[in-house]
């Protein structure tokens, strides 16, 4: 972040094409006051550099899981230290794979962090119950139950697949 | 999810679209090798139906940072029960405002889950000690810093804020 120099216009325009990125580049030129060439040479650069990685859709309401939980896996330590690891990337991969399993991530040696989602509750903690606690292995599941996005409330349409 | 009635071509269409949301009418009816008019149709409905919410971009590794955690935030609960809702949302809202957190969300009566971006695990656990460790009627709080996204690999990126 520090080596990168983004001045007030390419925040500005960033800002924008985050917030619709159909834009044209004539709609911002409209919305921030500048010539249609430099919000075209800019969004060239910041393509280039990389700052904008991707274009992407997010899914609406239709497809996006009502129902979220974060679900933190401890996975036990076996008897010989060395399989902790094999463990871990099988129980990563296994998840991974699940229908309505958003995000999967490794935290630390031993721990794993997932986001589920779907549309009602009961499937919600049956999936969880059938898929998630039956894994063998694992010392501790904590689920946590999405009552409430507050910031990055798009998650769900951004991770939901179709 | 159930009352959707989506085919084959729908999901082609959005899979392309969540890939690359620039792809033109001409490029996607070339790789699903159906009409443009027919493209052209079906991405007009998807809008309409609210199944593609948004277009959006994905900012790329300049702006991404590179070290995550989620902490997991349970509120104690106060001698007047009354205002145990009054202060998870105080530290809600808290939270949400503090620079480098990407994600906020309320987890059943008493706790938070968050996402904190920083770019180096110093800066990191040094804003969790000074900005979250330091919220007075925390009753407890577990940092679960990410080591490896496995699925939904670009939630840091889409995340961020310019």
């Amino acid at each position: 972040m520090s080596n990168i120099q983004l001045d007030d216009l390419d925040r500005a325009i960033l800002r924008l094409l985050k917030s619709d990125a159909r834009l044209t580049i004539a709609e911002i030129s409209n919305k921030i006051g500048k010539p249609e060439s430099t919000v075209h040479f800019r969004i060239k650069k910041l393509q280039e550099k990389g700052i904008i990685d991707k274009y992407t859709i997010i899914l609406g309401e239709p497809l996006k899981p009502k129902h979220l939980a974060f679900i933190i896996l401890e996975v036990g330590r076996p008897i010989i230290e060395d399989f902790l690891e094999r463990y871990v990337e099988y129980i990563t991969k296994t998840l991974s794979a699940l229908p309505g399993v958003l995000f999967v991530a490794k935290s630390g040696p031993d721990k794993i962090i997932a986001l589920v989602g779907k549309n009602d509750k009961e499937e919600l903690l049956k999936f969880i119950e059938d898929n998630i606690k039956s894994i063998p292995t694992l010392k501790n599941v904590v689920v946590l139950p999405v009552s409430e996005i507050r910031k990055g409330e798009d998650i769900a349409g951004f991770l939901a697949e179709v």
